[in-house]
């Protein structure tokens, strides 16, 4: 494997009734915090009731930030910037999932500095501060609770871009899986594949050969295809929910990366243009790209693609390009079969879209240092999802 | 799965060469450190030299410390404690295997208090603050440079005893597999049953179904039967030995434990009081011991063992005990192929020693709380060793 250096910092809290030491953990930090959330369902739900009186006990200020989208806005960071600003905020506590977290993120990078926080987006700054951030996750989807990446849409110019910086990395997070109970069906599959993604990402772009990182990996997505089959069939399975949450955790933490050397986001670049400019779910557009993705890829790397539909479909065909494929394959029925899309057409995408899109992409393929991909590849791949 | 914390801050450095980053690991702790290490082998592999001039690159004084044997002793480890205290040092730094680590643990810890350090093993005490300490590993096996336990043995007493406190978790790891490419077969594959061991004591132990935390258990076996077995053809395959280093790390950092509840030791309680009274090494022990354990606890688990037997050696007996106890003969062959001993017999310890050791073993059995294990349980354990 390739030479690594891993620090996670991040202290997790897991199970059922954890959040109750919220306010214990937030204290060390100070006494004011700024509260970023969504939508008014951790309202309805009395989890926002919950937490704002375990930060009342103690003496924990609370400067409200409401109103986070998914797919968030640049725009909606900034103005968290100004209020934590304005009140002098000590630390940033966040309430949700991927969106809210990554917002929470950028707000604690952000408000350490006077030039704009799409800076960091762009590579013209880099991130040397950041306030604590404090997490608590009611989504198992994106992984954001135990990284330092963070991925923001710029309103009007419509890039949905990523970066990360170890010091994003929350200080705590606060994963009750009680909590994930009432997401819905669509969403939890959302999550699921988002996961399944995270994986797929290191484990067929990475140029190192890393067998104890590759059955680490593999682990991961029978664990993912497994709980997720619980969590269809009663989504109230608390046991099938806590499993689901902390392979969505696992996914992108750093700890199967780490070894692998540079990684590519390929499928992530792909759906990043896809839902900023169709304000898709990231869930349903990466059930779209990923199949169509490998597809393009496995003449490419038959090895591996053969490892992977022998160890997770149990796929035995000796020739090698088959068996790849027909791991493909079955990876796109389990979506097929969890009612996630695995076309374009199912997100009411055009075969018109597919030049725009391509050329969308390059911006992100250069940010994230993929420079085999060009707007041809990138459409044939689209051609493929159609 | 079971609620759990988990936090793990030793920042890891993997990979050839890493070790010319000690210094600037080390300056933030202070200017004078206790050298903790074993015998002359650093000496002469130059390991030593470029240790210490690291350090004095760093203007970090150094008071040696050397003399660290397998089963580390607690006398040792109190000289090391009058030292580190009569030069005021700021911080201990561990050069070489698990026993080396933890005398170095049981150093940073003694030399924080007045009182003696044993009853830190003897639960008498506390541990409530520590020394920095910093790593650099030369053994694939303990799993002690990312974790917070240690194990030492009381010179008079023979008593091998473990405790473990996150504030003995290293600050910093450095794992250079090519320092260990000059470690023999034998010590070798004794680090790699030690690693199994520690995997298969929480696999079998623990009451919860974690799905999740079995597959990565799993595929860490896997991976540890591989890379030893490559390392075995060629001593000198980095490549192997990276692959069994990090296994070996993985196998006992806390991320497979996490959400397993309250697990056991029993063969680590057996095999310390083996190999406190014979003074055999640990992997060699546990190679005996464990089969001997597993095969006497297959009844009691059939559905367990099965799934050990399918996943790990695709046993596919339908007879789940016949199943399971074929999974058991499966590992024992390996330890046998690797040429590790695996009866009591080829350790020199006779029929008539094994009343003493089941009665030796009892206090450890209470001291991890394992309440279910009775002289006559132990007895029969070992009767199945001969």
């Amino acid at each position: 494997m390739e030479n690594f250096v891993l620090h996670n910092q991040t202290k997790i809290l897991f199970g059922k009734g954890m959040v109750a030491q919220l306010g214990t953990e937030c204290r060390y930090f100070g006494k004011r915090a700024l509260l970023v959330y969504g939508m008014e369902s951790i309202k309805k739900s009395g989890l926002y009731a919950e937490i704002t009186g375990l930060l009342a006990d103690q003496d924990i200020a609370i400067i409200d930030h409401g109103g986070v989208v998914s797919n968030p806005l640049l725009s909606h960071v900034r103005e968290g910037i100004k209020k934590a600003k304005d009140n002098k905020v000590d630390l940033i506590i966040a309430v949700g999932g991927g969106s809210v977290i990554d917002s929470a993120k950028a707000i604690s990078c952000g408000t350490c500095v006077e030039h704009d926080v799409w800076k960091f987006f762009t590579g013209k700054k880099s991130i040397k501060q950041t306030l604590p951030l404090v997490c608590v996750l009611t989504l198992a989807a994106a992984g954001s609770e135990m990284n330092g990446g963070m991925v923001i849409t710029h309103d009007e110019k419509r890039h949905k871009f990523g970066t990360g910086n170890n010091l994003l990395n929350p200080k705590t997070s606060i994963l009750d899986p009680s909590l994930t109970l009432t997401v819905p069906k669509d969403y939890t599959v959302y999550g699921a594949i988002d996961a399944i993604a995270h994986i797929c990402e290191f484990y067929f772009t990475t140029k190192i050969k890393a067998p104890v990182q590759e059955r680490f990996m593999e682990g991961l997505i029978l664990s993912i295809i497994d709980s997720c089959d619980r969590v269809i069939l009663n989504l109230n399975d608390y046991e099938a929910r806590s499993d689901l949450m902390w392979c969505t955790t696992l996914a992108l933490n750093g700890w199967t990366a780490a070894g692998l050397g540079l990684v590519g986001f390929p499928m992530h670049m792909i759906e990043h243009t896809l839902s900023a400019h169709y304000n898709v779910a990231h869930g349903a557009g990466l059930s779209v790209i990923m199949p169509g993705w490998m597809a393009s890829m496995v003449a490419r790397q038959p090895e591996k693609f053969n490892q992977f539909s022998e160890r997770i479909f149990k796929h035995s065909n000796t020739d090698l390009l088959k068996n790849g494929r027909a791991g493909v394959s079955s990876l796109k029925e389990i979506f097929s079969q969890w009612q996630a899309p695995v076309t374009l057409a199912e997100l009411d995408i055009p075969e018109s879209a597919l030049a725009e899109l391509a050329r969308e992409s390059l911006p992100l393929a250069k940010n994230w240092r993929m420079n085999d991909y060009s707007e041809k590849i990138i459409h044939e791949i689209l051609e493929g999802c159609l």
